[in-house]
């Protein structure tokens, strides 16, 4: 244990142990809350986004907002149709990055991994940010601070989940449950009003919006084209998180596809009326939203808005109207806002670990992510994404209208290339399909992949050219890089592999085995070494010991007559106090003078507990260990004798064993690990 | 090798092979420069501390100046003469550090331990304040920037000793051999002007100096005395450094104790004459030299002075008037004198290892320490000394004057503790030492060690009385903290030593040895580690392994079967993708079932050479090794196979070994090291 560590306890709190964990595979009202959060969040920034974009040149181009409202629902519905067939197709949890592998190579899914993996960074950056705008709009105090609220959000996250969060159901449950209550209910009786003709008008209602320079009245066709072409691509944000679930089939319960198509399709209904639902309301409360750098189009009726003015979020400006007589309304309503983004970032932080695995298995990462348990590994993975995410905030100051410049591009990335591999899937299939059902079935499903593939493509070129210069060449860059680290990685690992490749002589047994026990001093470990390495019965046995201070050693071979060990003890003479270059040296010379012989170097370790015992002991070991690796035909062997205080390390290690880890919910890795039994679904 | 060590190589470079360092022990021409940098170099601050002091009452006091000189001049002799007795009878290198252990116990030789340390530290941060001073009189762009230069000058001095510098003879010699000439030679022309009567005035000559409030004319006995007191303590930094020698015997040639004793006198009388000479000669030519913080009390005759007025050392504003008709005379003296400054730094980070290796020998540090080549902990000990000193550097603005408050302190109190010891190690020695001869000789050094302790004790007090509050509490609490954390190394090791101490049941053998190794792939490493493991002939041979996705696991059942291997597989199944538990509870097990045999279990480990190579392999197998060494009865085989890429690591390592580390030049430790052969002294 390093020092790091132990701030991290401090930090970070005692471990969970993971019999705690609830013991079932996820049934299908919660298994929606537990994937459902990325994509609803979105409806708290997504039309924010739609009606900026609208406004720059001025309040009339409100009339298209519910217009694109319905062209970002279109492309959901079809998404989420083209989702339905993946998780039929692929149940194995591989999503995206699986269906591009399988069908299209390697290279096609390296390029889905890199989307994805910025795409986990945005989605922290984006929801982080927007929530602490909600947390500003209620607590007037935080206004100006947003970057400082989102970085410690962030903060707050990362240390929970290093912990190891338990996540229950009712974890993501309860919060998407109220958020769709309130988001819903909010719209239902801002809807029973208007009909009852006493909506109120939003708090933005009165203000007038000045166009920007170049897109005044009458704006050309190409201008108001490209004008609703970007609005559109900022509502697109509003997809985002829906892939989620491809990647979760295996946390469902049986019949783990179907179960997971109808929650998909739940989820973008439910997605696609709260969205439109906001946009409506927002529209008929003439709400008036612009670009927060941009506040100089905003004019009150006696001129410029005043300084300082504080633009609110459109939910909170209808919650605000809606709820004008209840104000509990109104603060439950974003509160409930703010939790979801929450937790929309941290499935991200979830979501992270698991890709990691996933591509370790394929070789495209430090394979040791593969295995569950990796402390290391996986910590790193959780501490690079906060701070990527904290640093994209910092940068862009918690703007969610400058950050989501950056977001999509990723997931419209892995949309296409998705789609693009079902369709050669289908087409394999139907290669060797008879069954004229099936084939049919399998038909549908292409046409409607095929018509998903050409919708996202068309989304992600209007998406490339709209936001290019705006900020997607910095995702396109950091795709780019996780692609080369990716690919080198995937390399190394091929040529290790090849170089790794057994032949037939790699079975011959040495011929002899010449056991060499490293003694320092007479002590416990050392008689323990001696012991197992005459239990091996070696060819040859002897002591070792580095003589670099003469009365030591005298009073060593003293002991060791004094002893009776009947193993001679040869003193190797260190005149410089080296002691790690004579023994290597001396095991090199028995290596020559047998070379089809082994060498057995005994290295007799005390195991302390604690990180500071650590620097205090086995340094000299760790180095030799570390240089006789590299020696030929030698190998190392660790005889540990455990001091009293290993028992703290011990027991530190099992609970690290035990301990959860974020994202094993989605993976359906609940059971209880105590007794090492899976508990199947029923 | 981490990312750490990257860095680290390209920062400082190649490293030296040994075989280029000298090969001989030191002749006393030689040492003297070895071990004078540090004496010899606070001529060139001493004087300029004690004319401040006076200057607190005015000029009027600098008529004291040379009575002071002279007072510092008659402790240093003492101290010398007490150090060529420590030099005779304790010739062995230990220095201050054994005497006070031997003599008094192990309390008294941790506090001189404690106070060499500290005043390592002080070395540097003194030492590189200083000739940034002279740096800023010589390079006017400097001014304002001391610290900023001594910072960088430590990080440049640190980055040498990490490389490991050849340090041969003439690195020392050349400088200390000029300063001499520049000083002495200086020094004389100055006199010799000074007969022929044109003696110039030094550049401050016209300055006025007003007392401080409280110290104006005429002063009382007791102000008068505390003045005094005060510029003689400050004087007394003239001491530091004499000590060195009675840590260097070891390297000198033989007879190595007279000759050290002879290389001390010449040194002392060296450091005298030239302190002196300064000291004559600032006043003859009536320098003002007053604290940097109170430069108010400098008036010309028109008034104050000038703002941004700048003051020059001493000795600078000597070699600028001496000099005055001839500046590359100025300039040759300025230069030489930084040099010398920054070589007496270089001492400190000499010293720091080797007093660390001591100390590591008796178990008061880190045991790894003591024997060579610990490049880590080694690094770090001149990592903490550079860090400690940049600290102080920064925190006083590279001011000698505050430094030196704090300077002096450790110095002293192991002067005091050594000659305590030294007088109990000849009273010890007289009681059983017959031989009149002998005895006369021996009283004469216990005389001259008790009036050294007389000396050095009442010194000791007069600089804790003026100096405590300006400075000294900070040396006396760092010792206090390094006291403390030898004291707990201590205790942990001799508790340990209990805990290992070895009884007569530790013999036993184990009654069988149960082999287990471990397969991830079948490759040549594991069919190295299946060779090995036959090879030591086990009771039970099987291999395992950690099946956590079935494909894989068939496809290894398949090859095993093909490659006609006759050791049974076992297949622990791991539903939650763990691999180190497994193993480890069934290792538990077979344990259980045989509590009398011991396990040994066969890790395959692929060898590579670079850093990030590591970070992508042998993570879990680093793992497993960390549980199991807490596993009772268990032993750990690592069975290297050797990559390519390892050569690079391996070479890296060879180089490792053989490199220069510094302080190897003043422990006597030059030779040859590619053929192990020392050379002796003939």
């Amino acid at each position: 244990m390093s020092v790091g560590d132990v701030s991290k306890r401090i930090l970070l709190g005692r471990k969970l142990r993971s019999s705690q964990l609830g013991e079932t595979l996820l049934p299908k009202r919660i298994a929606l809350p537990v994937f459902a959060s990325d994509a609803l969040s979105s409806v708290a920034y997504a039309p924010d986004e739609v009606f900026i974009m609208l406004a720059v040149a001025g309040a009339s181009t409100y009339v298209w907002s519910w217009k694109i409202g319905l062209a970002v629902a279109v492309v959901m519905l079809t998404v989420i149709a083209s989702y339905r067939q993946t998780v039929h197709a692929y149940p194995s949890g591989g999503g995206d990055y699986e269906v591009a592998t399988v069908n299209l190579g390697r290279n096609a899914g390296v390029t889905v991994a890199s989307a994805l993996l910025v795409d986990y960074v945005l989605t922290v950056a984006v929801s982080i940010s927007s929530a602490s705008q909600y947390a500003a709009g209620a607590i007037p105090p935080l206004i100006g601070h947003e970057a400082t609220v989102g970085v410690v959000a962030v903060a707050a996250l990362m240390a929970m989940n290093l912990r190891g969060v338990r996540e229950s159901g009712a974890f993501f449950a309860v919060p998407t449950y109220l958020f769709m209550v309130a988001i819903l209910g909010m719209c239902v009786y801002g809807l029973l009003r208007l009909l009852s003709g006493d909506l109120p008008d939003a708090e933005s209602a009165d203000l007038q919006i000045v166009p920007q320079p170049g897109w005044e009245e009458p704006l050309t066709q190409i201008g108001l084209m490209f004008l609703l072409a970007r609005a559109f691509s900022s509502g697109c944000a509003a997809l985002t998180g829906v892939e989620a679930i491809s990647n979760g089939v295996p946390a469902f319960r049986k019949p783990k596809s179907r179960n997971a198509a109808t929650t998909l399709l739940l989820l973008g209904l439910i997605a696609i009326t709260m969205m439109m639902s906001v946009i409506v309301l927002a529209k008929q409360m003439t709400i008036r939203y612009v670009d927060p750098h941009h506040l100089e189009q905003l004019r009150t009726s006696s001129g410029a808005v005043p300084e300082g003015y504080e633009q609110h979020p459109v939910i909170s400006q209808i919650a605000a109207g809606v709820f004008d007589h209840f104000s509990p309304g109104f603060y439950f309503v974003v509160t409930v806002t703010g939790i979801i983004l929450v937790l929309a970032a941290n499935t991200a932080f979830n979501g992270f670990p698991v890709l990691g695995s996933i591509l370790a298995q394929d070789g495209l990462a430090p394979r040791s992510l593969g295995s569950r348990g990796d402390r290391l590994a996986y910590s790193n993975g959780i501490v690079f994404l906060a701070a990527m995410s904290m640093l994209l905030i910092w940068v862009f100051d918690a703007e969610t209208t400058k950050l989501i410049q950056l977001y999509i591009v990723g997931v419209f990335v892995s949309f296409n290339l998705s789609q693009l591999g079902m369709i050669r899937h289908w087409t394999r299939h139907l290669r060797t399909e008879r069954d004229p059902a099936v084939r049919r079935r399998m038909m549908r499903s292409r046409a409607i992949n095929t018509f998903g593939l050409g919708m996202t493509a068309v989304v992600l070129v209007i998406v490339l050219i709209t936001k290019f210069l705006a900020g997607a060449w910095i995702t396109i860059i950091a795709m780019g890089v996780f692609f080369a680290v990716m690919q080198a990685i995937g390399r190394h690992y091929a040529r290790v592999e090849l170089e790794l490749a057994a032949d037939e002589q790699d079975k011959v047994m040495p011929t002899r085995v010449h056991a060499i026990v490293l003694a320092s001093r007479l002590h416990k470990p050392t008689l323990r070494a001696l012991a197992f390495a005459r239990a091996t019965r070696p060819n040859v046995l002897e002591a070792i010991y580095v003589s670099i201070d003469p009365r030591a050693t005298n009073r060593l071979l003293e002991e060791w007559d004094e002893r009776h060990l009947d193993i001679p003890l040869k003193v190797l003479h260190s005149p410089y106090r080296e002691v790690v270059r004579p023994i290597v040296e001396y095991t090199q010379e028995i290596r020559r003078a047998s070379p089809r012989g082994v060498v057995a170097v005994y290295i007799p370790e005390y195991v302390v507990g604690r990180w500071w015992e650590q620097l205090l002991h086995n340094q000299t070991a760790l180095r030799l260990k570390g240089r006789l690796l590299f020696t030929p035909g030698v190998m190392v062997i660790s005889v540990p004798y455990q001091l009293r205080s290993s028992q703290v390390a011990q027991e530190r290690g099992r609970l690290d064993d035990t301990r959860v880890h974020a994202g094993d919910l989605r993976r359906g890795r609940v059971g209880n690990r105590e007794t090492g039994r899976q508990v199947d679904d029923a």
